[in-house]
């Protein structure tokens, strides 16, 4: 009776390895319940995703659209803390791991499942993201993996034998040939490695990229749009030359990805750190994030004080690893999330960016809540205006008493070297 | 007798601000010996310079080429630390205040001259970067900062004034009218800032700018260098197209600068934070340094430790502060920058970058040192080659043990949230 | 007439330099209103202040106790986050100033002062905090500090001097003759330096001791207390021996003061370095806030995450820091002290102590909240109890994961040295 | 034939788990090979170890004197970063763990054998450091852990069955019953653990201490030493009352431990945090370190300028929670450990301390190299000697520039709040 076999819920991607452990779960004598999360992935075809999902033997599958958190609770918090991994990678693939993973333990709380199975390698980051959100979400549910499962493994050496068990189940295979590299998408991102770019010395094809132009194939006309901030979440999107207005969190950032992604915005071809150890390399476009974090550690230019953005940054790193690494939801990262939002309670105000063949450019920005000051920035104003009374001859002493301790040093490295 | 007056080094430009200065101080009874650093300014006349130095009074007029000094010394340094202010600015300015104040000592020594002086305002970063290095070098010298003098402020309450002044002692003035903004030039950078740039909101006109050509006019027609680097520093840049193969540091940078310039790389507009509490906002070109700063972050990726990575990344964020702040010449930087070479040791390699409309772009990178083991990446491959025979399965141990702490925490939050 | 005068507020000890401050300020054509706090002196006069300051010429004495203040808004701060400056100074004057300040900023905001004065040195910390805290609770207000007031100094070069002013002017003067050192007192610490403490080898005098017995001369019988803490705070102490059992927060600390002060709790010698860049030495003794650091800290180790502990002992390194440097009421310092707050929300439970010549001795602990698992810990217990089921064999995995950059490392070190 | 089977090196203490690993180890086929290390173990008889290894059925067995190489490289590396675990613990068991696995590996590569066994539990840090250290110097060494191995775990549930696998095998047990709590024992510290320490609300007994003397009996007469340092590292000590005088580390690391212990001095009781993620309760002693510590901390306040003292802080955190997580052979470590040495340079001079019922009291300090200088610090000196000339109203400027942030955010606060 199928109500007594063990339950599974199993992230499905409707390709061939996920298809392929699906059907090795049934075997196995699981009752599989297909999970395919809806982040945004580009020209997905959900009801044929299902429709797979069932004929190959899950006894339900689940769709789940987590655009809107995925947008309000994971790509904005991003963008709030500047999140950025190794100062390159802007976490597109890391941050939907735990979106996806809530979901899919809430559907196995509701469904009763006492499994998680995915498809993530046993060398990869995805495989602790998803296990350790899972873990951390619901404790006594067990992890199947596998692609770390010496028994899969064996039986699945390569391509090959995915295509021959494909054919020996009757599970429909795509037609078209398995590129030479692997894609993860999303709403934030697409990410390219493995295959043909392992190779670390050998560029990206052109024909890879979804999301993004080529900054040489991009329009000669620019775009420009104006980004409104409010505790450091982008409320509004506006472009005069169309009359654009957005204010709704997910179309408005589906709009950051099209006007950046139109405009060649956003590739980056980097060599990372994985958290197993190893280095990887990979390709990422993310245009609308990119147009994002440009806009927002603009606004913090003029918002930010001084040492609370050098604090910030610092917890902004921590943001990055953190996520990276898989710990969502650990305490520490409740703790820098928490230390985050306090930091951008003023970081409120609109910049305005032109978009033009790759380039994210600032054309200006203003806040209600400023800490920028023209009067007291300006060289050709004495002091600063009424309150600030900035006295320039207030500097010597501010210069002397910081020389104090270099004038010490030097005597001391001048005896002795 | 002039040999009785005291003496005064001043940093002299040839402009406006620094002419009546010098006559000024000619005036208040110094012997005044004029040092112009030739720290690679675009288009500058020295001998102009001398001569006008010595017209208005100046006793002695010293022009010191410090390029190379400047290049291997200074800008490599910033480059091997990835050194980057408030995640934006590259530190043009900052860090080649060090390198002149250190001539401007060393002249003050040999001339016997108790006293310096500078041009710089009372507001900005600048007063406090040249005095802190020389107090360092040269305890007991003092400065003279006329810009915060209250009977110069007085004198001089704006640009008439300085005219004025001008015509009175037949000081020769530039015919061109005075662009609305001021200049900062060096072989690293340009940087514009005051004037009509102090309002925030409003873009920089493209007329200003002088090492960059703008995105929208660059060639069609990218170009293609590869740089090679050797304990994190370069030492040869070559463009096949052309032929070329530079791997004189002064040279190299000279071309970095030339063909990053040509394809328009390395423009920011920014509010950042200076030393004195003050927001200021600024527009920079840095085309050199920005394709360097790209090529050996990018190599880092490939030759860097993880957790190496991670430590001397707060190490160049704390280089870029101290480095802004006028900190050169302190006990800390010394730590830092001999922390920084020691985790150089392996960064050797090259990188191949297409410059294309203000896009630098990694084609790949290469390193006889290299920690990324395409094998070991592999999601193809079992292991990772004869000495890493990586186990899948270990990273199920690895998953489980790193949940330990969440999953207690996820109890404790349970009960009493 | 009086109310024509500019008006100024002396922090006001009674003592020497003040009392001359007072006078001298009345000659230069002030008025001044002197203002005590009573931040728990040990035995300070308070009556005899206010007469004394009257008698001298102040229009007005204010004599405010801020002890609760104090105790609940900068003690309990300062034990919430372990704030501990370079390792060993629980900044017992530095967080006395911002709760000074405060109070004399709001006396001079209600009596329509313009002006703030204090006898802090112009080599101290004390100066800088005393300033900085009144200009950014009340950016107007000037600081006159006659200790930096060429004037003043030349006309006062040594105790001599003020003495004959004394005299001179009928201001009377204590009998007893003064300290060669000097002398900084609250609730929370006494602090002795300058004088002969200035040779730093040269140990304290057993006699100078206010707050602390002798370890040498301490009871021979131990006492043990019991605290408990709530958020991070200390909400009860009880001792079982007497039947004492203290809730209210000043009582609390007073008798942690009382009963560490009693066996030698709490002194330290040290050479610290101020923020105006000068090394000084400083002898302290903290009894009760040794007491409760070491219980905090303690409680801790039960009570909070590892992660949360690395990062909170940045954050609370920087809160003594800016503390120490008289930044109590910068932005930062508010981003901190919400991050030290977040940390502290299950920092909750009881910790047993004994108290005994000089030691501080942990001798259990427990917690409602504890994150401590006494089965998950044990090396006995297979797993750790139903929600946990930790399972030794993937510490195999954990490590040899761990271990991937390690050999990585080795290879190519083995390879080139 | 013996040389066909596999070689394993076990850490071998002659005690009960680790005699019937050896034992279990030979019935599983491998030559056994066990080796002891001399770390300075209290009243250890290794000739009884060696005897009892060959007994029961090592093939050989390798007595090491590490002392004086755990002196010289572990311990002084510890004392000159200021090495603490989470504020308290001075890494006594974790610091040692380096140094035997070297020692280990290197016997492993002369016998020619694949693995290496330990007796560590499954759920502790020494697992981890004894291995990652393994698999940093020898790749391909492969680690054994009985307590992490499911038959071995499932034949020996509990002490009983040990005592029952020894009557039957023929293994000597000792006599005494055991203490219910676990010891690890080196020349550094001596820790407690497990069995009733596992209830964090219950004290220590007296008589499980080995190194120290309760404060409540140690001598009613203090003794006071002098330690002398070049590049943080201690070269000499003295005591004038018995004329001692030692230079050797290895003697002169005995002697601290003597005289430290003798009173009372450095007993600690925690709980701190695994590397595995479980909280741990440990008692620890650690006389002579605690001294050593002290001291090296109070000659860095005269030697040690304040910005390379913030920073140096931060890289010994790192430094402790890499000793403690096992990565003594990692790449940071050898980034950080190169970093403090540079620090170090001019930690050079003599500490005097007292000794006297677990107190360790600074009398004085004084150093060739000091940074402080008792004229600039002088309240009673104007400026500070010659090359300083410090000037008090110098710090007017000084304060002034540093509130101009604090009034801007105080101004932006008032307007928003």
């Amino acid at each position: 009776m199928s109500d007594t076999k063990p339950k599974v819920v199993l992230a499905y991607s409707g390709g061939l390895d996920t298809s392929v452990i699906l059907k090795w779960l049934c075997e196995k004598g699981y009752d599989v319940i297909a999970f395919c999360a809806n982040v945004g992935q580009f020209e997905e075809d959900f009801s044929a995703i299902k429709a797979k999902a069932l004929s190959v033997g899950a006894s339900k599958c689940v769709i789940s659209d987590l655009r809107k958190d995925f947008v309000d609770n994971y790509i904005f918090e991003a963008v709030k803390s500047n999140a950025i991994y190794e100062s390159r990678y802007l976490l597109g693939t890391s941050i939907a791991r735990p979106c996806i993973s809530q979901e899919m333990i809430r559907i196995a709380n509701e469904e009763g499942a006492q499994y998680i199975a995915h498809g993530a390698t046993g060398k990869g980051n995805d495989q602790v993201r998803f296990e350790m959100c899972a873990q951390a979400l619901s404790p006594k549910v067990r992890a199947i993996a596998p692609w770390r499962d010496p028994e899969f493994i064996e039986s699945f050496k390569g391509r090959k034998d995915l295509l021959a068990y494909c054919t020996k189940h009757g599970i429909p295979v795509d037609a078209k040939p398995k590129a030479n590299y692997s894609i993860d998408e999303n709403m934030y991102h697409t990410s390219y490695e493995s295959g043909q770019l392992e190779d670390a010395n050998c560029g990206p094809d052109e024909s890879m990229f979804k999301m993004t132009t080529s900054p040489k194939t991009a329009p000669e006309t620019p775009d420009v749009v104006e980004i409104e901030f409010k505790n450091g979440i982008p409320i509004k999107i506006t472009n005069a030359a169309d009359n654009t207005e957005i204010t709704d969190s997910l179309e408005l950032f589906l709009y950051c990805n099209k006007i950046a992604g139109k405009h060649g915005v956003g590739r980056i071809d980097i060599v990372e750190n994985r958290f197993v150890g190893i280095k990887s390399r990979g390709v990422y476009e993310t245009p609308g994030g990119t147009l994002l974090r440009e806009a927002h550690l603009d606004l913090e230019g003029i918002c930010m004080d001084r040492e609370v953005k050098r604090i910030t940054e610092g917890l902004a790193s921590e943001f990055a690893r953190l996520c990276y690494n898989g710990f969502w939801f650990a305490p520490e990262m409740d703790l820098i999330r928490n230390s985050i939002d306090f930091s951008q309670r003023d970081v409120e105000g609109t910049v305005r960016i032109e978009l033009y063949k790759g380039n994210v450019t600032i054309m200006g920005r203003s806040s209600p809540k400023a800490l920028y000051n023209a009067d007291l920035a300006s060289m050709d104003i004495e002091g600063g205006g009424d309150a600030f009374d900035y006295n320039p001859g207030d500097a010597q002493g501010f210069i002397r008493i910081n020389s104090v301790r270099l004038k010490t040093y030097a005597a001391l490295r001048a005896k002795f070297d």
